[in-house]
C-alpha cells in the first residue's frame, strides 16, 4: 500500500493520540493535531483554545442549526463556524506525502483519497480511567466513577459530533479498516499491526 | 502471550472461517468447526445436518422459550437442546494446546479461558457477495440485490443469536480484541496481523 495516509478515531482515554503520533513517526509522515488548530485559527480568527475547546463537541451545534434558521443573517454559530473551517482545513491539507490524523472526522473527511482507517478502544474501562489519572494525577482524588462518567460524556459528544456530520456511527466497525482494544495489546503493539497491515 | 486460545467472529461472506483455518494453522493449535457438530450430535442425538441448520439461528428459540414455560415438561425445543448442548459442549472443550473456534458465541463462552477474541467483517458489501458467489457459482443467477439480502438476513440471525445467548451486543468493538476489515487488508494478512498482534 504506497498510500500512506492514516486516520485514527479513538474513546477518550484509549491512547489513540499517542498511538497516532507514534505510528507518523514510524511512517515517517506528517502528524496533524495542533497545527490543524493553527491552521483553523488562521481561517477564523479565533483563538486555538477556543478551537480546541470545540473541536469535537456538537452541543451547541444543533442549537446554531435551529437558531441559523431562524436568522437567516447568523447562520453559524462560532463554534460551528471553527467546526466547518476544521472541515474545510482537513479536506485540504497537503497529502502528497502521507499524513496521520487524529479524530476529527478525518476518516470520512478524506475518503477520497482512501485512508487507512483505524479505530482505538479499550475492552476495559479501568485502562482508560487508570490512563486518564496517569495523564492528571489531581483527578485521581475525584474517584473512578467520577472519571468513568467524564468518559462515557466525551465519548458521547465524539460521537454525536462524528454522526452529525457524517451521518454515519461512530465506532461501528463497517466505517473502519482496523479497530484495536488497546487494553489488550498496548500502544507499541498497536502501531506495528498499523504498520504491518498497511504494508 | 503464552495462551492460544482464539475465538473468531465474523460477518457472514467475509471469508472468517478460513481466517480460522489458516491461523490454527499458523498457531499450531487445533481448530474447532465440523468436530463440534459431532460432539453435539453425540450429546444430543440429532443428527448433524440439523445442527449445522440451527447452530447460529435463534428464530423459533423465542417461540421455544414460550412454549416451553407453557409446557413445562417440555420444555426445551429441539433446536434449543442442540444450542444448549453446543453451548456446553464448547465450555468443557479441550483447550489445553489452545485452539480456534469459529462463531457460536465462543468469545462469551470461554471467557474465563481469556481468550484473544477476533470480529471479522468487510466495509464493502460487494467483497462478501463476490465471495459468496465464488463459493457457490450458481447463486450468481439469482443476482447481487438477492444475495446481499441472504447476506444481512443471515448476519441478523447470527446478532440475535449472540445477543440472546450472551446479552451482549453482536459485532460492538468491546466485545473483541482486534476487528479486521477483510476487504480491505486480505485473509492472508488477517492471519498475520492476528499472530503478531498475540505475540
Amino acid at each position: 500500500m504506497s498510500n500512506k495516509i492514516v486516520t485514527i478515531s479513538r474513546q477518550f482515554g484509549s491512547g489513540g493520540r499517542e498511538v497516532g503520533k507514534r505510528l507518523a513517526e514510524a511512517l515517517g509522515v506528517a502528524y496533524y493535531d495542533k497545527e490543524l488548530m493553527s491552521m483553523v485559527s488562521e481561517e477564523t480568527g479565533f483563538a486555538t483554545e477556543f478551537i480546541e475547546k470545540c473541536s469535537e463537541s456538537v452541543a451547541s451545534t444543533q442549537f446554531a442549526y435551529t437558531f441559523g434558521r431562524a436568522f437567516v443573517r447568523y447562520q453559524h454559530h462560532p463554534e460551528e463556524q471553527v467546526q466547518l473551517a476544521q472541515l474545510k482545513v482537513i479536506r485540504e491539507l497537503d497529502k502528497t506525502n502521507g499524513c496521520v490524523i487524529v479524530g476529527r472526522c478525518a476518516d470520512y473527511l478524506l475518503k477520497n483519497d482512501n485512508p487507512f482507517k483505524v479505530f482505538v478502544y479499550s475492552s476495559d474501562m479501568g485502562y482508560r480511567v487508570e490512563r486518564c489519572f496517569d495523564r492528571v494525577p489531581e483527578d485521581r482524588e475525584k474517584g473512578e466513577k467520577e472519571m468513568q462518567k467524564k468518559i462515557t460524556s466525551i465519548d458521547k459528544q465524539r460521537a454525536k459530533y462524528y454522526d452529525y456530520y457524517t451521518g454515519k456511527k461512530w465506532g461501528e466497525v463497517e466505517n473502519y479498516n482496523l479497530c484495536i482494544d488497546i487494553s489488550k495489546v498496548g500502544i507499541k503493539k498497536a502501531v506495528e499491526l498499523i504498520v504491518n497491515a498497511m504494508s
